[in-house]
C-alpha cells in the first residue's frame, strides 16, 4: 500500500497523467480540492488579511522549489486561488496530488 | 505642477474615480501598462524563473502594504499577471497610477 500522498514527493522526469481511477482514489484524499474539467485541480483559500496570505504563500513557494514542481496561483488581497496541473502531461499526475496534499498539510500546520 | 508619480503615495480614504482627461495624462508616465476596458490597468512580466518571481513579489507586497493598497496578481512558474484597480471607485484611481510607477521603480531597481 501507497503512503498518504501527503507523505510522498514530486517525482522528476516525465510523470504519466492519472487514469481516471487513480485520480478518484487521491481525490478521496483531497477534500478541501475541486476537479475542473477533469484536467487540473483548483482550491480558493481566504485569509485574514493580505499579510497573512503572503505567509503562506512564501512556505507554499518554498514547498513548491523543494518538490520541483509549481501551482498557478492568484491573489485577490486576501483571497489566494490555486491551480494544479502538470503542463507535460496535459492533465493531472501524481504529482499534483502529492503538492495538493502537501499544501493541505502546510494549511493545516499553520 | 504635480510630482512624478513614483513619487507621490497612495491617499486614504475615498479617492474619486479618474476623468479620461487624468488617466490619459497618467498613462503617459506608464508605458509598461495596459489599460483595460477603461476600468483596469494591467502588466504582464516575465522572470529568469521561480524564485527570482517570488522575491519580486515579495517587495511588491511589501510596497502594497506601505501604500495600503494592493494589486490583484497571478503568477505562473516564471509569468506574474498584475491588475490594479480600485474596488470602491468601480475603476481607476490616482492610488492605481501611483502604485503601478512605484511598482514600475522596484523592477527598474531590481
Amino acid at each position: 500500500m501507497n503512503p498518504p500522498l501527503r507523505e510522498r514527493h514530486a517525482k522528476s522526469g516525465k510523470v504519466p497523467r492519472l487514469s481516471g481511477e487513480e485520480l478518484s482514489a487521491g481525490l478521496s484524499e483531497l477534500p478541501g480540492w475541486t476537479l475542473v474539467e477533469g484536467t487540473r485541480l483548483t482550491r480558493g483559500i481566504k485569509f485574514k488579511d493580505f499579510v497573512a496570505l503572503m505567509q503562506f504563500v512564501n512556505r507554499m513557494a518554498d514547498l513548491a522549489e523543494a518538490e520541483n514542481h509549481h501551482p498557478d496561483f492568484s491573489v485577490h488581497y486576501n483571497q489566494l486561488d490555486l491551480t494544479l496541473w502538470t503542463h507535460d502531461a496535459g492533465g493531472l499526475t501524481e504529482n499534483d496530488l502529492v503538492l495538493a496534499a502537501r499544501i493541505d498539510a502546510l494549511l493545516s500546520a499553520g
